[in-house]
């Protein structure tokens, strides 16, 4: 049993990727224990400020944890601002929480392209935190508000995805 | 005389990118009225909540602009978190207040690549929010702790440049 | 009546692309006059060599040109080979064909992402190259070989959103 | 004694990256035998031809190595045109050459960013190849015609950088 850090990119309480992160939890249930990191009180990131406890504590909590799952929307074409930040904080921390450590992204959006824009940011991003992101499957759930509803995700297809990819990460985990 | 607002990627008070912002509204004094848009007290953007006054004043400060620059350092391979989240916020202003505003880039940082990847990045978010940023020239200071002192630029190759750019971005703000 | 150069990625004869590319003719009839630039006897760049006559004519052809227009698979997530070849080479003409030039993309596939990655590639190195791409409309063709059928394109909304694009890039090659 | 697959992105004869080639075999030739991987005779990727003895033999030789290394400048913002196709054309091989291979970039140039524009395309590229690029130390090599000369690398600290790269790259070789 893995001990696996959910960073979420959306505040929105009823957020098609926290709907995501929910069903996934369940899904995942018998090889990960996905916790949150919660990021929505992390401070903008300013270089003249101390540390906060806050960031301090989540760094710790993903340094000990066997990996990460991304689950996030797409704003502008890019990833949202709150977790920009939420990275941005952690990688100023001595405890270098991410480094090495292996990852996956889950996005959903209600446009054509499923967030695949923002992961291709993100992924470019781990190469400064020295992520690991694995390669396959992505997944990249567009038409959200129709394959997600009622915080469940509703879609077989969707599902079939997020198991393969469970399954994958699964070995990389053990693997990395 | 073109009205111009600035948006700052780094909080911090000494920031070389601030200093650069100082030095290019005296550089560009004749071609450009350059205000500073202020996006720190922005809060993160939740589509739960309601437009803050802040974002109002500032999305109708850019639409009514006749340009905009970006002053910003590079955390992480990408756009800073604050800068992005203001981004985000402002996106979903009515106002629409980037579309189609010509801008440009300016960035510092103390590394090789000058800011280059964080400035990629903000061009691709730009193509969603209907931004014409200038092709050239760019405008990356590397090493910039040495060409960056005490609040002024003292390289000058680096003044150089960032006067080919007031140049062509004067021109280019006309023909938009 | 605006003069444009269509550059093709795919070098396939039953191509999607190749397709699209004879149905925007057809459909852009009233406002540009589009003719092929062939790129497929454009010889890998190398610096060592002399520039080909291929390549000169080419680059005379789009510097004569009002606007450019790419029609182009995504391959390997990027730009197809053969079509960044031919921009290498073209490249390094004294003619500097691309510079200013207005462009727009359309890009079919048949995944999910209709050639969004590609697309982004393709305006990152326009920065270069110097040549300004309309942001809006972007036309990404997924599925398309259901949309695209015996080089027609058979799909309302994809037309509609060619003709949305034509409309605005007559008046984006115009004010340029 | 792991073997490696380099591949060459400049077809110059006295190209800055060849050279690095050249002198990082000597580097690395306690841990890895370098064997190149022509790329110059492989065809525009046509869907609808067969596939080349050529890239049926590289395709091979990818395979059954233990990893590879790119050497490769950039061109207008991105991968060359010649190396890109050479991918082109064997992403399409039923060997699935570069599935789960582990490798490296080191890039030369002229100019500011050393590659790095190009090394980040050339990353996302590998996703859909199923490349695992290591993540650190990136090998940008700017200012390329000073520090490589007649062939040799003549930069002290050029030189460290590749050997930190052999050093980490012999472990993630192994690992994966």
């Amino acid at each position: 049993m893995k001990n696996i850090v959910a960073l979420i990119g959306s505040l929105r309480k009823d957020s098609v990727n926290r709907a995501a992160f929910n069903h996934y939890k369940q899904l995942a249930a018998k090889e990960f224990n996905i916790v949150e990191g919660e990021i929505k009180d992390i401070p903008f990131y300013n270089a003249d400020d101390k540390e906060p406890a806050v960031v301090t504590k989540l760094a710790q909590q993903i340094k000990d944890a066997d990996g990460v799952i991304f689950f996030s929307p797409e704003y502008n074409y890019s990833v949202p601002g709150v977790l920009k930040n939420a990275l941005d904080y952690l990688s100023r921390s001595d405890k270098q929480p991410f480094s090495n450590k292996p990852a996956v992204i889950v996005g959903a959006s209600p446009g054509l392209l499923g967030t695949g824009r923002m992961q291709y940011h993100l992924r470019q991003i781990g190469v400064f935190l020295n992520i690991y992101f694995m390669n396959k499957p992505e997944v990249m759930i567009n038409d959200a508000y129709n394959k997600i509803k009622d915080g469940k995700i509703v879609d077989e297809n969707t599902i079939k995805v997020l198991q393969a990819q469970i399954a994958s990460f699964a070995e990389f985990v053990t693997k990395c």
